[in-house]
């Protein structure tokens, strides 16, 4: 009888698969990481069936009512079966969900809830009177979601419980995306379609979107949202707009997401009637505190506000002979009677500034170290240029001791090739994270700035630039969602090891065959330096095409701001290419520790992957290789279009591993990385070498097309341009 | 045992619905009308099975495969069984599809093929040798795969096949869509979210969704789409963008959808780097010649141009002192060598010209009746201003005797609500379809004129304007998917009656059960009364708010254009309300067939639901009802929100019969509905009134808000504006 009901699972779940294209025709990617297929170890299946019989759930309010539908959805799925709810059973083997306070006593003395944050969860295997028993409990609801969470991911993992016994807490407080969506819902630098947010049927039409948009951030622990554009539009701050922002706090609520909004500075004019922004006005002090209390009384938990001044083009302090630290503080001071904060950006720069740009932040923002309200972060970028395919991390970590720093990601692809290349980014942000600023001598980890732990800060942040739109997949590219879920992983815990994370991914998202595992992590783990070869090897940035910074355009020198044309950061003439910033230069180097500073200064001992960052070389210079710098970058262009051909074969291989739709997707998306590979090496070396005069490496292709057949491309429409009213 | 197995079965059919969470977590609406859950009635299933216990399908390329493909999903999801593809064999109750011509010899007898057109085909039921078959054939292969569609619609719709007997031809040869898409994915007009278009990774990457676009519009006879905005950007006549174009065809092609594109008629000038875009140099000639040759070459199939000149800012001929003639002609000579056909909008008007802007293109285009070259279509909107609720015919129908006029619907609710509303068009179309022009006496209905009957003509089409964006469920609205649906019934056949095809749209896309057909639609039916009596009652027309046309703007008086001003269309004074259009007005009556000119002339004859279009009357005008004007206004005002409560009720009784995730997406949506009949009734009378001067009529509610409140109501985000470069 069991075999003939095992055979008709079987076929049950066979069936399913074939017919479910009756709700979606294809396989969308739309439910992300949280696949809940049936477990298909049989054996590991029956364990646990045994080890979660029943479920034990604390009664409460939405969060348990969610963690309830995740269970029914989560166990159901996995299990293939019914998991009933019900009271603490002594006679079964039972998932207890529950917090501390409300644990059922026989297991209030196996648990140590010692040092476990507000956020924080423990996941523990207890045998109690003969019966074994799966605990997850917290201090708080949103600590027992996370757990729960936590545990589905394990059973996904194929782990066993036997003996479980995790404890985790959050090791940054604020770990939120920063959403560049404009009103009119185009996404500055958004390559999965749209905004998500639909404006115009807010507040009255709640798209499920929003809801599993929670959900899935939950399920990685990612707790805020700023829901617009740094380039800021005034009007999100009008009752209208607030309106709808409430709504959508109201769905975040119980998955423990708070909603942030940038402040447009020059907002007390432009809604306000007020007839300047001036922060250190009576007049606009009052407006902010107004709009503040405003906020907070339809959003009692609204988070705060994110602020781009005095950058681009955007209003700020500085255009009335204020700085940014009176510009931050009055918003502080704003929030504050509302345990809010402040997010102020320090990508700052002025074509006004000779200054090479990448000095300018610091030059900036470290006299004022310590002068910022305590519920000020500034939010500063991994790099100091741009989300560069790679960048010396910010000089900013580490040297401001006395204010909190918080670290900005893009996990948009900006600068790496839109949605359409797959480009692992974990392995990018672990990079910043694990560099060592010696600021506090050696170990002293950018890691440690951003968890406070180096100089021992209350408020600690990580953002991420959201590459979520409103294609199916949310994210373009099918891998564009693993740099979604590393970005969490990584927030909740700066020194988690990507290749990790990669595995949880992969095995929550296509599953947990080795065969297909191995291969495919190593294929993401070398897809980052891959990126790096094709586009900006041995250091060069920022020589992308104008304005959507879709493709090569090294070329670009018309600008009318310096610092944003490409040829003001390769610097290539006859004599050499690269950006001086040792002292000979733009001394940017003396912003770093004096180890990093000398290490970088000496070209025996800074890194090729840094050197036309630091250094401008001449074309015959002797790379450690022994061939000159003009052959060794020919060379590194042609390994990153081969390292993608390599990519190409990986995949290929996988297709047993993978459902059709998804594989084929991913197949015609790596052909336009292998296309846009070749255009790169083509169009930048073919540029660099009518200063060079020297003959490509042998190692290197021919060219498929002439210079100016490069030059001529245009691109009026690529997506992720700046919005209407800029 | 068969017991058991069906009891195996429905297990197996429960538990997928239930299970079908893991492909795509709530019912998206994605897959459309074209729903194979299997038959619920068990008897008709074994029926079914019965008859179709295997499928004689006849080889051949793309399409076939696209049949066989249909077939395969279609039968196996509702016969709930695999149904074998085999040869033909006499010892089976087969499903036949296969042209006329590589039929069995055994049926050729049995079907007569004579006026069959190309696209049409003949299903019928057929016994031979003790069995029973059924037979699907026809000349074409795309009248196979329109005979499948059909086959399976009627299985869906629970028909018998005993006896069965169709045969069927399009009563239109150009049955198309017209995409208002920009290039940039902004919709002009759209409100489905973002075009489905993807030019940004176009040709390479191949949406899924491009391929289920053309399955949908093949399962309802669509064979046409131009892609983009008839507000045109010349760009998309480069090679960069051809090649895209290519692409898409390709996709297309298989299910017999020709692509169009609108041709900027200043592109010679644009692209062409030429000096001039005058119809008559020949320079131009030339540029034309060879764009079409440059364009055939790689579509061969390409359908032709569409084309909005010298209307709206667009540029035109006459911009060179030619006529709308001159550039239809030089555009046909262009593309005649290919059969390709250009459609040339009748909708112009020019603020320059004092004329009532209903008249303006009847006298533009009337006096060169005859004249234009074979392959040119007139495509003429329903009415003669613009997509509104409700307006009298376009005169230009029946006007043109010798000129191939097209019909242009708007299948995208521009003035109806956007895709909050539920408005079900089909009946709007049909009231547009059915009216009788005159023009050859009692009898000579505007399908007629569609369908080319009426003046015997060659070449006949119907477009529509899409509806379609990158919402999920394609149409944001779940009921927009009738519109659609309902368009494409039409344009196969001008005639079908609106009820049938909700019925039709109703049972593929939510069951067969009556307790849910008959009052959805009687919902649907009257559903677009309502809309006209809560926004344009009473003959009322283009009071809508400035540019997005969101909501009432009754009072807007200040653009630029007289015409563009909603006080020019409903010239509310003291003295009364309305648009004199008799022969003491505008006399557009003059336009209309003398039976029509005096009905409506005369008071006593002219409907009521015209009587503000046509004539200008005091306040204290006697309605039919006896009742005033000024309260007849607002009974019908009150009537249209009355409507929208009853279609709340009607839709929350219906919860049994829908899945839970529409049945709650549409509540929300009915909900915002029923604010905004609101918002229009309290707007437009409290506007008025302060001409009327007259109290509220007792039926009427008391508006919820004061007139300054409506007037201050801004919405610069509104979706659907004009595209960037415009």
């Amino acid at each position: 009888m069991r075999h003939i009901l095992k055979e008709i699972k079987l076929f049950l779940f066979c069936a399913t698969i074939l017919l479910s294209t009756s709700v979606f025709s294809f396989s969308s990617g739309y439910d992300l990481w949280l696949k809940y297929d049936k477990i298909s170890d049989v054996e590991l299946l029956e364990n646990y069936r045994k080890n979660l019989e029943s479920v034990y759930l604390e009664d409460g309010g939405e969060t348990l009512d969610i963690i309830r539908k995740e269970l029914s959805m989560g166990l159901g799925g996995l299990l293939d079966e019914t998991v009933g709810f019900k009271a603490f059973d002594t006679a079964e083997n039972q998932l207890i969900v529950s917090k501390f306070g409300s644990l059922p006593e026989v297991f209030k003395s196996t648990v140590k809830m010692d040092a476990l944050k507000k956020e924080g969860y423990i996941i523990k295997s207890i045998k109690q009177g003969g019966q074994s028993y799966v605990l997850v409990t917290a201090n708080s609801d949103i600590g027992l979601l996370y757990g729960t969470f936590h545990l589905l991911r394990a059973l996904q993992m194929h782990e066993s419980l036997d003996g479980i016994d995790i404890k985790e807490s959050p090791k940054v407080d604020v770990r939120m995306l920063n959403h560049w969506d404009n009103l009119d819902r185009t996404i500055e630098r958004g390559y999965a379609g749209f905004s998500i947010w639909n404006w115009q049927t807010l507040p009255d039409y709640i798209d499920q979107r929003y809801i599993d948009y929670a959900r899935a951030n939950a399920s990685i622990g990612i707790n805020g949202t700023a829901l617009t554009n740094v380039n800021a539009n005034a009007l999100i701050l009008t009752p209208q707009y607030l309106e709808k922002v409430k709504a959508l706090a109201d769905v975040f609520r119980p998955y423990g997401i708070k909603v942030y909004l940038t402040a447009r500075f020059s907002a007390p004019m432009e809604i306000g009637g007020l007839s300047t922004a001036d922060p250190l006005d009576p007049k606009v002090i009052q407006w902010w505190k107004d709009k503040a209390k405003e906020i907070y009384k339809s959003i009692p938990d609204f988070g705060g506000f994110l602020v781009k001044a005095n950058s681009e083009g955007q209003p700020g302090p500085q255009n009335y002979g204020r700085t940014h630290l009176d510009g931050a503080n009055l918003l502080a001071d704003a929030v504050a009677p509302y345990d809010g904060v402040v997010m102020w950006r320090a990508f700052v720069y002025s074509e006004h500034d000779a200054e090479d740009r990448a000095k300018q932040a610091y030059t900036e923002f470290v006299p004022d170290d310590g002068k910022y309200k305590e519920n000020v972060l500034i939010q500063v970028k991994n790099g100091p240029i741009d989300f560069q395919p790679r960048e010396p991390f910010h000089p900013l970590f580490g040297a401001m001791p006395n204010t909190p720093l918080m670290m900005e990601f893009q996990i948009t692809k900006e600068y790496l090739g839109f949605a359409t290349h797959l480009v692992y980014l974990p392995k990018l942000f672990e990079e910043v994270l694990q560099s060592d600023t010696y600021q506090k001598g050696k170990g002293s980890l950018v890691a440690k700035v951003v968890d406070g732990s180096l100089n021992n800060k209350k408020l600690t942040g990580m953002a991420g630039v959201a590459n979520i739109g409103t294609d199916f997949n949310w994210t373009g590219h099918p891998f564009g969602q693993a740099d979604w879920y590393g970005f969490g992983r990584l927030a909740w815990d700066p020194y988690m090891d990507s290749k990790e994370i990669a595995d949880e991914w992969l095995r929550c998202t296509f599953g947990n065959e080795e065969e297909f595992l191995e291969p495919i992590k190593k294929m993401m783990m070398e897809s980052r330096e891959a990126v790096v070869n094709y586009m900006n090897p041995l250091g060069l940035h920022h020589i992308f095409d104008t304005g959507h910074h879709y493709g090569p355009g090294p070329w670009v020198g018309n600008l009318s701001r310096p610092e944003w044309n490409p040829v003001y950061y390769h610097k290539a003439d006859e004599e050499g290419i690269g950006f001086d910033r040792t002292k000979t230069g733009s001394d940017a180097l003396s912003q770093y520790a004096p180890e990093l500073e000398k290490m970088y200064s000496d070209l025996d001992t800074c890194p090729e992957e840094y050197l036309l960052w630091f250094h401008h070389l001449p074309w015959d210079y002797k790379l450690k290789s022994g061939r000159t710098l003009w052959d060794g970058l020919g060379i590194k262009y042609q390994e990153g279009v081969d390292q993608v051909r390599e990519m190409i074969t990986t995949w290929d291989n996988m297709k047993p591993y993978v459902d059709n739709d998804t594989h084929h997707q991913v197949s015609m998306l790596l052909d336009i990385q292998l296309k846009e590979a070749k255009w790169w090496r083509d169009a930048c070396m073919l540029y660099f070498q009518t200063f060079s005069k020297m003959d490509f490496p042998k190692e290197m292709e021919t060219p498929e097309n002439n210079l100016e057949y490069y030059k001529s491309l245009k691109f009026p429409y690529a997506p992720g341009i700046r919005p209407r009213w800029d």
